[in-house]
């Protein structure tokens, strides 16, 4: 017989598990027309439970990519979280239902619950849209990088090997030999490719077992439908409302119920969905709970709070999502956390790719998404413990008080909502004049407002304007072009920008310096629809009608119109840098343009 | 050779004609899973130019399929109207920018304009989803209604015979004699149906002969994204904005341009769309217009003001769109009476052929339908005039003042929107009780207004919860539950409901009296979202969770919170019933289900 002989290919970028990380990052470069593979050792897909609840930044973040339509047409929406304390004639009762979301800035004040399958599709439908398919039964077997290091800094090398083997239904499985520029290993918490570079795992078993079950409920429980936080006196439940009136119940387990006292290791055979729906049944007593279609589905937690040592090696091969950060499921982050590093970490790559950018940008990935992964899994410790405590009660003088567990989850609302994420000062971030735009925080995602299109008084989001399509947009804040000072201003400023030094120009290769693909700049000036004259802006602020805006009310008077004060901008403007993944990136004023220069200097490549 | 014997076969609903109002009504009985066939002449489908503007109201209908989305999403939004008027110098300047729709209550403050072929993809693709295509190349060679007059009363017979034939590529024409229960002849302006029943056309040809272009201009004119009227001392021109940067350009012919002086007749030799573009041009000076990509459409109207005399024979033939009514395209809204026509008769034949309503219901498509085709005829002649007219300058004292024609733009904003249709008295409308609810007139759509619902404060626009899906909606104002004297009002309202006389058993087929499906129960409580008990409401009140909605803001606080107030409904509560199509049919106190007992008693069928 002879020797079957492995084939060989080359790949940009080569995706390693299929869940949400491997998925948005897989969507995300196809849309950059990035040459990307995807596989998964799976031979099939997820198609019920798992993961369920998107933050309303993650929302954002489908929207950036033109997902969030869907998104929300197929989700439920959770608005209001009630809180569920002991009552005195044992039992739980109301003690009060609050937003779920209370980050103020929240282009969509709810939190959205989908299946894992339904959020995959998603994906799957837009990738394949690009052309990009993923790769079932497809799992590596060998990784390597090579150790020359001009290879290593060669943007044209392909430095990883990766050896995947295709499972087939009959027959020997196929081999081939991938040589890829970077490696993306999205396969979950005991993701192998993280194993294989021994990354260590930092932190600690979590100190509690939850339980969840998925069924659609007979019950007189009020709250089904919002995120229920029960605290009893039998243990906590917290209840998330699912499509197709579906209810997802976690429960906190005790040892007892699940560790094996002759081993004093869990035992899944001593918890199943039937003991579980009595510890769940006995902590919202006095209400009553029935499975009206049995259980759905069902499993137990009990995933450490750990964070990966490192989350790139040699910036050719990085991990991502749970691979790289496990946590409990209370905080509702674990699926927001792996598609938001994703996200992170998509464009930076697609600009190395395309060598628009030195790969030193691929260096932010780990600084701004390890500290993120550091700061969630000290929150879900926090949260856990407040969460999982018993109550304070007459009897219990040690126990949780409502006020403190509620303002907790008000005071981390900036954090459990994705919003007030924040990234430090890197290549990528550079934090000066800052008080120019108090509203606009450099680091942090743009703020939504809505402004009116000068050409035809169209409604728009900014945040609608600031796709994630691996472009830098420069915000131009203009002020009143009518009054001449200003006017003076701006018109200096497209001088500068026109200079051979500014980056419209440094990063331009032959030919693209009319329209530079990098960048898109979008003007906003001050001045009512009414009499606005947008015409008269100089071109470069204009370069399609559909590119000014004016800071005024929609054609109602409904909303609108306090843009600049809501983002701390005076009415001698300013420029803001916005970065492809929606952050902003720097913020100078117009007579400034160096500093943008400055900025992109740090990362940017002059085009050979 | 065998004499071909023609096919016979059955049909509820045979459509002849599928333009826009043919496609509504073909996917409105879709929808209604009627069983229906949509026929038409032509090959193939429109794919550019004609019909364009969709006015609020019809967004709203579109909605109502929930169709609406597609159609934001593809279409082009018209927010501001732009007037301009001869200027000092010669030529023409901005006298002033307003929104361009005035009706207070519109849902979607815009117009959108498509073109018609993708407008007619929204209703195809609708429809092949529901199993219904339509048969082109297919038309009527003959229609006949029995004289029966059994026949024709007897809701389970086929009274109209009418011979298909279908052009074949090659071969003989294959012939088909249909038999159906009704037909519906949405055939267009020479309408192969009217014509066969010899119903006149009453009215007379316009004045006024336009031309129109479709383009993408490179011009200096500020207003090509917005709907601009443009009076100058060389004609009047109506700007639209299309998509793909296009630009509809409407303009007045003056009888010179068109006319043959030798016959006296329109000549379509003496204009095409070289000379078109002059005469645009002219009215715009000083703005410059150049097409980038040459003409991309044209055509020429001269069609006249004219009401069929007639829209039914015997409540089983009827006519729709432009086969009962042509007019003038400035006042936009050609294809929007066209498919409100469709709208308004297709749930009506539906009901009648599921057996609920007695065939008297469909007499109100007529009244209702006729009157409003005669109000257009009425505004288009008046609004026409104005717009053709001389503008009033020194010269002219004559001619018509923009202030006059500006104030006649904003007071008819309310018919041109659609948003003001108001349907008279008839078995399908009862004007009683109004006092009850000033802001839910009887014979109008029911206004958009956003509830929050109790089991999840998801905030729903009313419409949303207003399908067109041919049930009634009983709207339940319930007013404070907790207050004991509103809880035994609500009681006793709920009694009466259960009574063996109530609409609800009264017209409900045995096992059906739990569930009827002809009515669908929305209660709308006042209280606030964080300690509402919706499960406190009798069961009737509350099918299933989602069907309970309070009058309160949303978790943000951004709206609601005043909707018994816009609605202009009490304390005490009041039950209103919403048609199929979305329009108010009656309105009564809490303590009165019998006043719907007899309004449904005027029309509905008492089960066999």
């Amino acid at each position: 017989m002879p020797v079957p002989v492995a084939r060989h290919s080359e790949v940009d970028v080569l995706v390693v598990g299929a869940g949400p990380a491997g998925l948005m990052c897989a969507n995300a470069l196809a849309n950059a027309r990035v040459n990307v593979r995807v596989v998964d050792k799976r031979a099939a897909r997820v198609t019920t439970g798992q993961a369920d609840g998107l933050s309303p930044r993650t929302i954002e973040v489908f929207q950036s990519y033109g997902l969030a339509e869907r998104l929300i047409r197929e989700s439920v929406q959770v608005h209001l979280a009630a809180f569920y304390n002991p009552s005195s004639s044992g039992g739980i009762e109301l003690t009060s239902r609050a937003p779920d979301v209370t980050a103020p800035s929240a282009r969509y004040p709810f939190e959205v619950a989908l299946h894992q399958g339904a959020i995959e599709s998603i994906f799957l439908d837009s990738m394949r849209a690009l052309g990009v398919e993923v790769e079932l039964s497809t799992s590596p077997t060998s990784i390597e990088i090579s150790k020359d290091e001009n290879e290593l800094t060669d943007p044209a090398s392909y430095p990883v090997r990766v050896v995947l083997q295709k499972d087939t239904p009959e027959g020997e499985p196929q081999e081939e030999i991938v040589h890829a520029k970077y490696v993306v290993g999205t396969d979950g918490a005991h993701s192998w490719v993280r194993k294989h570079f021994d990354i260590s795992m930092d932190g600690e078993q979590s100190e509690y077992i939850w339980g969840v079950l998925d069924m659609v409920p007979d019950t007189d429980f009020p709250d089904v439908r919002n995120k229920s936080l029960v605290h009893s006196n039998h243990g906590s439940v917290l209840l998330i409302p699912r499509e197709k009136d579906r209810l997802r119940v976690y429960m906190q387990l005790e040892d007892k119920d699940i560790i094996n006292p002759a081993t004093g290791r869990v035992d899944k055979e001593r918890m199943g969905p039937d003991q579980m729906l009595e510890v769940a049944r006995k902590s919202i007593q006095p209400y009553k709970l029935t499975p009206t279609t049995g259980i759905l589905w069902w499993t137990l937690y009990i995933i450490g709070q750990r964070v990966a040592s490192t989350f790139s090696i040699k910036n050719r091969v990085l991990i991502a999502g749970d691979a790289c950060h496990t946590h409990s499921p209370k905080a509702g982050q674990g699926m927001n956390a792996s598609m938001n590093d994703a996200h992170n970490l998509a464009w930076k790559i697609a600009l190395v790719v395309r060598g628009w950018a030195d790969t030193s940008l691929l260096s932010t990935y780990e600084s701004e998404r390890r500290k993120f992964a550091l700061d969630l899994i000290a929150f879900d410790k926090m949260f856990s413990t407040l969460f999982s405590g018993k109550p304070l009660t007459e009897e219990n003088s040690d126990g949780v008080a409502h006020e403190h567990f509620m303002k907790t989850f008000q005071t981390f609302g900036g954090f459990t909502s994705g919003i007030g994420v924040h990234y430090g000062p890197s290549v990528a971030v550079l934090e000066k004049n800052q008080e120019l735009a108090s509203g606009l925080v450099i680091g942090e995602r743009f703020p939504p407002y809505k402004f009116i299109r000068a050409a035809d008084a169209w409604p728009f989001d900014i945040q609608d304007l600031l796709p994630s399509d691996f472009r830098f947009k420069v915000i131009v804040f203009a002020g009143d072009y009518s009054d001449p000072l200003q006017h003076a201003r701006v018109e200096s400023m497209v001088a500068d920008m026109q200079k051979p030094e500014s980056f419209l120009n440094r990063y331009a290769a032959p030919g693209e310096s009319s329209a530079n693909p990098r960048f898109d700049i979008i003007t906003i000036g001050k001045g009512r629809k009414e009499g606005f004259e947008f015409l008269k802006f100089p071109t470069l602020l204009r370069s399609h009608w559909s590119k000014v805006f004016i800071d005024d009310t929609d054609v109602t008077g409904s909303f609108g119109g306090q843009g600049y004060s809501y983002y701390g901008v005076g009415p001698e403007g300013v420029l803001a840098v916005v970065r492809p993944d929606g952050y902003i990136g720097t913020i100078a004023p117009l007579d400034h343009v160096d500093e943008l220069n400055a900025y992109f200097a740090s990362f940017m490549k002059i085009p050979a």
